[in-house]
């Protein structure tokens, strides 16, 4: 292999797939980077494997010789980033009896040599020959992520909670995420907003039903985040696995298996009680007195009083202290008590994507519901917990 | 105590002072700050301290009411931080049989009951009445401390070498800080730049001679980031302790015991061979080579061609990989191949103050030292490492 490539297209390329390279790999091979360097497409191919999870990308770059081989991930990053910008030029000799799988990097301001490990040792990607290839509409999917991932279970035994629910149908896509004790779940529309876009793509996504990782969809977000006008998104997927292809990037995951729960018969549909309120100052009263209930049991009492129309949220941290903060609301029903847990509402009132939103309730011990108002079909469902005065 | 404080103020000091308060404090009440308002003066103290050293700050209130009350440090840095701008009332009335020692903290969002423990168990601050008073030269102290501190041991048991050490003269002020493997030492002039300046405070340092722990000099170092032109730096001496007063803000800190070492007798005065370079390439070409030289022994190869007028720094990590940076350098004598601790090399060239740096050298084993080129007297002293080829 003989490869002139720009630092800069490197370092970046490198710092895309390394994300994925795990720091205690099961297999050593696993811990390094693979480089495929082909004189045909004029491109060197990076790929990075935890064979749950790998991402695959590739840069142009002027290729003198074909060839392939793996380094390590965190070292060839270290290194390549603090090079200077430039043109760097990566050698491997396999015929070179003592350095057959030594990477030569040479650049402006000097060269280093970096032990790997044979191509072949490396295990290879998962392909998808029989299954299903589809579109799915970047910003819809990027709007329901934000709106649904947090919420997943990041417990590694509750399986099919740690990852994000997607189903399909000819307009719409649904994705929903929940560990047991909330659940997040945003509809969004697969109709193109700009009708004068001639050449905007139409989706179907009838019968489509997944759950992918929520984990995997973490780095999903961030290649999504970096993608330019006009991009498509292509998945293919089959019985096992989900291939999402952005332009040169590839990132492949393992499907969760199991039957997802039926989320939808939890939410409530009718209600006794209705308040709306400013997000964002309900989440700032929230993060003040989370500084008590972080030292407790994380529990925050709401005062719902429909007569004053104002909301108390409250916490008693026994020997250390207690405290209120007090803000208006519109309030339909009448008063109550109710108690959560701080860290629940704090992460659903961060994704909730408006300024003043509703939160839905019925009693005490039943579900609530808090919605955004206006725009995004987003549902966040917690859980209350029980007060103990 | 009843007070009325703007947030921000009170914010500001708060995480002045917490800075000092130990996570893991040997007493219960050294985990608290110390408020203490007082009616006549319309000011509220906060003070910590743990028991090396101290900080004291005030900030202006409307007293309605003087007291005294310490609190949870912490808890109370993380109330206030997250209230919103405006005033805060802070109430403690210590005539209620159960809420004696209870801070109630009020906002326009709120209020907050936080519970404390009596002023009378805080320890006091020491105090100087008989000692030294002197006044030192703000620029001239910030200058010193950014190029001597991070030479100073952090490895408690070497007592002395835990600090920097100051000498002062009629017309100069002297900083230096060795942990026994490297030495830097400044020698700033007490003579003010400014002729026009009529006001210049002129400085007398004769007999001026002391060790203060490099870890209280560090909140010394922010302490002057913040001051203001026209501030004045006042030190108060004693045979243990040292204060430092500027402005509102009062630290004291303990001195170190023990002489300290000759150091001066350790900078060679003749030298063999010399080299010029550029400060922020030679950095950048370490940090590089750091990455293979941290897997290993943290050895950088100096090879210094006096022929070529070029410095190369080499790293060989065995089974990982080697690596060389090359540049041009003005050499003077004869070529030669010298070791160091990367580390050491990195620290140094990061504080010396200038673009190009010179390094005298003799021998391999014999120290070497480092000057910026021009303006500041900065002598950084490595002693090299052995190579083993």
């Amino acid at each position: 292999m003989r490869v002139i490539c720009s630092q800069s297209d490197l370092k970046a390329n490198l710092s895309l797939v390394s994300r994925v390279v795990p720091s205690k790999p099961t297999h050593p091979v696993l811990a390094n980077v693979l480089l495929e360097a082909d004189q045909e497409t004029g491109r060197v191919k990076l790929t990075g494997f935890d064979l749950n999870l790998g991402i695959r990308t590739s840069l142009d770059a002027q290729i003198i010789e074909s060839g392939s081989l793996t380094v390590p991930a965190k070292l060839m990053n270290d290194i390549i980033s603090r090079l200077p910008d430039g043109e760097i030029t990566l050698i491997n000799d396999p015929e070179d009896e003592n350095n057959a799988n030594v990477l030569q990097i040479q650049s402006m301001s000097g060269s280093f040599q970096v032990r790997g490990m044979e191509a072949e040792e490396y295990p290879a990607l998962p392909t998808i020959e029989e299954g299903e290839t589809l579109s799915l509409p970047i910003d819809a999917l990027m709007e329901g992520l934000k709106g649904t991932s947090f919420a997943a279970s990041t417990d590694d035994t509750k399986q099919v909670l740690t990852g994000v629910h997607f189903i399909g149908s000819q307009d719409s896509l649904e994705l929903a995420a929940t560990d047991g004790h909330r659940l997040s779940t945003i509809q969004t529309s697969l109709e193109s907003d700009d009708d004068e876009d001639e050449d905007s793509t139409t989706f179907d996504l009838t019968d489509f039903e997944i759950t992918i990782p929520a984990k995997s969809l973490r780095e999903v977000e961030k290649m999504l985040a970096n993608s330019q006008d006009g991009d498509q998104l292509i998945l293919h997927v089959d019985e096992s696995q989900v291939i999402f292809e952005l332009g040169r990037q590839t990132l492949i995951t393992r499907k969760l298996e199991g039957t997802y729960p039926s989320y939808r018969q939890l939410i409530p549909t009718q209600f006794k009680r209705q308040m709306t309120v400013d997000r964002k100052r309900l989440l700032n009263a929230l993060e003040v007195v989370a500084v008590l209930a972080d030292q407790k049991n994380n529990i925050v009492k709401f005062s719902i009083d429909s007569e004053k129309e104002q909301l108390s949220l409250s916490v008693d941290a026994k020997e250390l202290g207690s405290g209120k903060q007090t803000m208006p609301a519109e309030v339909t029903g009448d008063s109550i008590h109710i108690g959560f847990n701080v860290k629940y509402l704090m992460d659903g009132l961060k994704a909730l994507p408006s300024d003043e939103i509703t939160i839905h309730m019925n009693e005490p011990t039943q579900p609530v519901i808090f919605n955004p108002l206006g725009g995004v079909k987003m549902t966040y469902l917690v859980m209350p917990v029980q007060l103990r005065d």
